[in-house]
């Protein structure tokens, strides 16, 4: 889910491609990675084995343990299958706000934030309660926000780490004492780490806990191993919560087929050799885009810390984000998501994924630039 | 989703195999016919293709266009690939539930009726009203009680036509009725026609239409091809249901898997020769095993006309449904569905699934009969 915005942007280069022209896609994060080729020929094997039935409503006991041993040591805690539910990552958000939260209940996002919180709270009739991190402040989360977030009473907190859309990875220490206070205060806290994987120094600060009450961690095998397509992620919680997520599992659609999961366990077998390639790749990447956006003279944005993302500041141009995503698309084929998706606050920002292929991403990135400066080339002289 | 009772007996099954009983497996509507080869390869061959990334949130169009072409036919209706949304069916349930009702609303099943239907109601806060259909009217849907359901002015009808769990096939002329009194009412109408491909006289009655603003037809690929596990069903319905419905898919789940959605678009192109095994499979069997009910002198059924499903009355045995499920699996190692699944009054029934092993499926009947004439021997011959 990625806002009506979005859809707005991907129809219209649609229209562009059924016209025969090349579009230069920089709007989704669709891996395009090659994943380990354990996990596809496993995913073939139960296939021919004839996996074809239902499976537990919880998730695969084997990925359950394979997930529950790779957090123990994440996180060194004692964790079992118990704490694990194996669901996908998209609907994870919802089940978890569902199980957690009443209809007028009030969330907190620290902005900008991946715009599936916004659409799961908005579809469960929950108020969100933006708290922003500050631009100036490299969008890192600080005690002042964390201060402010619990000061707003919510009964549920999203926290995204490392961050979609800019890239940010969070002080471990002030991560953790997010978590020690939600646990005190007895405010839920759903910390999504679909990015910890993909960090470029290889740092992952897990909030995993069998201990703790309140806390729920998510995140999915879609961007780890380019396989958005398998729908698969998990959640580690407490027992108490593991359980209400396996029933909501079961209520809203039984089961995940056994075969994709038996091919994210294949993967989770080989993560550690498979990961340290995608992160030296996307470090490579991400951060020759980001010097290219920040040599512009037009455009700026932070260097990224995490996954494939940047978020861009585009104010020197004077367009808003939408204006900016319109024409960026028309006048040079080129798709990149409008900053209002992560917050209403954003309309002077676009976001660019560089997971797509090099050379696509490449030569999307220059025109992106080339656009801007031939829009403010003047303004930015004179400034 | 089956219902908490059947949890309780699916647990129990378990700790029994982990003790190394073998457990006959009567309960659970999982298909272990061989699916069509060409929907296997087709799955493998998109997986090795890399069809790995996200698909379209209303489902791939080249699936959308297959399933409208062939209800265009079924139906004698133009129906194009905007009428069609691919959704896992379970989950259907609820998403339809979701975007026409508003919590406290009232909800019309008739009953017996499938778990999911209470489920989906309850989860969302709908109050359901139960339009019994008699035992002695062979569980039929009649003018009756369609005129029942309708006086009760509910916002929404839920229709299972060919039933689960009694495998009756409703009359095309009091279907079409329901409806079209729908239509009129303004009442929103559920036709669940899962079994509807598996009719023993190869009958198929859909309601889908272009035309109809209120009447939705949902369908899944699991039963007829045996694959539950690929988790993938459709929904047809006018334009401004479907876009509602991918609305809802992309707020919770974003997509489905590409490579499963092109498995079952192969299995489109061989469906009508395929499902004729299946039908004859499924009449012999499901016939002989009614048989053997019905002669048992304590227990008794409806031959059922599609599907593979026995509702079978108990009541001779003055055991209830629960008594019955868990001594049946103590001693006699066999596990079925106590009746209360399917609404509170089948306290004196269970329901049996013959889609597994043809052996296994046999030896279960057997053993359920055999049980129950034990229990209830002296009775019959007083009676």
């Amino acid at each position: 889910m990625i806002g009506q915005e979005m859809f707005r942007v991907m129809d219209r280069a649609q229209a562009l491609e059924r016209q025969g022209h090349h579009i230069y896609h920089l709007e989704l994060g669709n891996p395009r990675m090659a994943p380990p080729p354990d996990l596809i020929e496993a995913t073939m094997q139960a296939l021919r084995a004839r996996h074809l039935g239902y499976a537990p409503m919880a998730g695969l006991r084997e990925l359950r343990v394979g997930v529950a041993t790779r957090y123990a040591s994440l996180a060194e805690e004692a964790l079992t299958e118990a704490h694990v539910v194996i669901s996908p990552a998209n609907l994870l958000i919802h089940q978890f706000l569902d199980i957690t939260c009443d209809p007028g209940d009030h969330v907190v996002c620290f902005t900008p934030a991946f715009p599936s919180y916004l659409a799961a709270a908005s579809h469960l009739g929950l108020h969100v309660t933006a708290v922003p991190l500050a631009e100036t402040e490299s969008f890192q989360l600080t005690r002042d926000r964390v201060n402010a977030a619990l000061a707003s009473r919510p009964r549920a907190i999203i926290l995204n780490n490392a961050n979609n859309p800019t890239g940010a990875l969070y002080s471990p220490a002030v991560v953790k004492e997010l978590a020690g206070r939600c646990e005190e205060a007895g405010i839920w806290l759903l910390s999504d780490e679909t990015y910890a994987d993909l960090t470029f120094d290889g740092r992952f600060t897990t909030l995993a806990s069998a201990q703790a009450r309140h806390v729920v961690v998510m995140s999915s095998f879609s961007k780890v191993f380019s396989i958005p397509g398998f729908r698969t992620g998990y959640a580690l919680a407490h027992e108490a919560v593991t359980a209400k997520l396996a029933l909501s599992n079961s209520t809203l659609y039984s089961c995940l087929p056994a075969f994709t999961q038996l091919g994210c366990l294949a993967g989770l077998t080989v993560i550690d050799e498979y990961v340290a390639d995608i992160r030296a790749r996307s470090a490579r990447l991400s951060g020759t885009c980001a010097d290219r956006v920040n040599r512009s003279g037009v455009l700026r944005c932070q260097a990224p810390e995490s996954g494939f993302y940047l978020f861009v500041d585009i104010s020197r141009t004077n367009l808003d984000d939408m204006t900016f995503c319109r024409r960026l698309l028309d006048e040079q084929h080129t798709a990149v998501t409008p900053g209002r998706s992560f917050g209403s606050a954003y309309t002077s920002f676009i976001r660019l994924a560089t997971c797509g292929q090099e050379d696509d991403v490449l030569e999307g990135v220059s025109r992106t630039i080339a656009f801007a400066q031939n829009l403010g080339g003047c303004r930015v002289q004179a400034a």
